[in-house]
């Protein structure tokens, strides 16, 4: 039998990636989580999770990290799904509608953590509700939805923010950091993989359900899309292959893109097998690796290309990106507090244009592939 | 000033990399060749070297690390350069003309080792004396003239192989006994990168020429292609981008590739940076990722997907393809003598299909990206 992603058994996967420290597995980190709680101050930032599953579970656990933030109720269609998560992750209130949890005046700040699908509509919730919003990635299924949503956000004068967590990992950080320092020169090629094997024997997984906004594309090539998008221009083209399931969504999407600046972008993502995930930033004066699964908290190493002699000249400098405790989505949540309460609409690490951008550029790539959403 | 190969100083580069071993450099190893000629039999396959350029002068180098064949002769339409290069790596005859060398009474085989644009001139020549011919990689400047070098040889009943010299490398060898072996269960895509920068402020050099046949996927593009071309079946889609230099040739490509079961292939070349040089074979039951420059001696990572829990059941193999001595350039000499005094008119490890299939893809590849050769 192959490895495989059974249901919702990815964070074992993900908690057993080197280059972050964890102590222990989920189940035992609640606990933890809960006693990080009884340092709860009054001028926290007080969060309601839309959404119970396994996602809005790793981002309850992370904030069990900090004293900044904390969340105080979850919310879902399924009321027992919501007490459930309270008493696991709590102590928070249930409530049984994204609407309840919306308008709880306990809730500062919403993280939007339902199926791909709903993303849309329930930010656009808490928007008209007033109040900041982080969206899981994908933002949304396309950039229509994505442009609907910011226009909104831009009416009703409410920050949002697409949940690119990894943009704000130290590695990440330290990226952003080393191209701006020109370190490695122009960039002349990105290239970025992200693969996971999800047993195609459990074809009900929501990854292979067109109508939750399936396929790897959507939920794991985000990654190096987005990686893609902010570090190349405007983008002039693309080219991508895609092999579906046959519930019609993509196994496997590979993509060419480029700039007007004609530097490259070449993607890989799949269900179908787990990929080395790597990712390297291609520079004429030096080239940056990206360690094993790059979009978890990992490490970096840079290679400057030397002067005359090339095999003696190269310079080479490792970056161990590690979080303490927790994956680091709390930086993200924290993120949002700092930029809303600060009276900014967005995020300057994950700005609006950007989340546009990887949408519109996978919008084209699925387009190629042939695979359609309700939404579309 | 980035870095930069000037002129051939590429063997510097290749000889300071990791996971092979290496005493010296190219000028001392020299006389360690010589010293091992001392000990020549007559039962030896000697070899004929068209060419007194770079590659020619490394293929001399390695041979010196084997007894069972050796260079008895050295041709280039320069005579003072093949007598500088037959004092310098000899002792062996120098020629002022492909035709005399091929002539050589003492010349069992010839290895091509011309400009690209050359190499099915010379080859032709060498197959109408009736001598096996390993002709450097790329074979040709398009499949055309590559076929036409195979019928030929057909008819002369002559063997011919392309130096894909890799493809006999430890490490090579090992991929190839891990997918035949099931190991990875089925192939889902083969990613592979393969960049050194050429400084542009040096548009002099061969690879920035067209009418040698310049261009980064000739010469460098040949690795990742051919490693998809090997390991896919019959090719369906090409969709390739390329970035060209002022001399019109190609400074950057990616290309994806699909073969007739959906599997895909992802490369990328580079005359612009040193990009990381990795690859990647991934299959459903587990990957192989190649290390840091995978087209010389170099090591090899199987990852085998676990039953369960994906972090716990993984099982890692490291496999070190070391070579001792030399770069391993002979095993390709070695391959040609035992394939032709077996009566054999090809090799099964680097086949007319697989030179023929590398080739078509290339000239795809190229016509889309618009690079032009005289000879298209």
């Amino acid at each position: 039998m192959s490895r495989s992603v059974k249901g919702e058994s990815l964070p074992d996967k993900y908690l057993g990636g080197r280059g972050h420290t964890i102590g222990t597995n989920v189940a035992g980190t609640a606990a933890r989580s809960v006693s990080h709680r009884k340092e709860v101050a009054m001028t926290q930032n007080r969060w309601g999770i839309a959404g119970a599953g396994f996602i809005a579970g790793m981002f309850a656990w992370d904030l069990g990290f900090t004293n900044e933030a904390t969340v105080t109720a979850v919310g879902s269609r399924d009321l027992a799904k919501a007490e459930r998560f309270a008493s696991e992750r709590g102590p928070m209130r249930a409530h049984g509608s994204y609407e309840e949890l919306i308008a709880d005046p306990e809730v500062d700040f919403v993280y939007v953590a339902v199926p791909h699908s709903e993303h849309a509509r329930v930010a656009e919730l808490a928007i008209r509700a007033g109040k900041p919003v982080l969206v899981e990635k994908p933002f949304a299924l396309n950039a229509r939805q994505a442009e609907s949503i910011f226009e909104l956000a831009k009416r009703e004068n409410v920050f949002v923010m697409e949940g690119l967590w990894s943009r704000f990992l130290p590695h990440m950080v330290k990226l952003r950091e080393v191209v701006e320092s020109g370190a490695i020169g122009e960039i002349v090629s990105v290239s970025a993989d992200h693969g996971l094997r999800f047993d195609p024997d459990h074809p009900e997984h929501r990854l292979y359900d067109p109508a939750l906004g399936g396929g790897a594309l959507l939920d794991l090539g985000i990654y190096p899309v987005s990686l893609v998008a902010s570090l190349l221009g405007d983008i002039t083209d693309v080219s991508a292959f895609g092999t579906l399931t046959a519930t019609g969504v993509d196994a496997e999407t590979s993509a060419l893109m480029r700039d007007t600046a004609g530097r490259h972008g070449i993607i890989n993502t799949s269900l179908s097998t787990e990929s080395s995930n790597r990712a390297s930033v291609n520079g004429t004066r030096g080239r940056i690796e990206l360690g094993y699964n790059y979009m978890i908290p990992s490490d970096l190493r840079i290679v400057s290309f030397g002067e005359g002699n090339p095999a003696h000249g190269e310079k080479v400098e490792d970056f161990i990106g590690a979080v303490e405790g927790g994956m680091g989505w709390r930086f993200e949540a924290l993120e949002v507090a700092r930029c809303a309460r600060a009276g900014l609409r967005e995020s300057p690490v994950v700005p609006h244009a950007l989340t546009l951008k990887t949408l519109r550029i996978m919008d084209e790539i699925r387009q190629q592939v042939g695979v359609r959403y309700d939404a579309d």
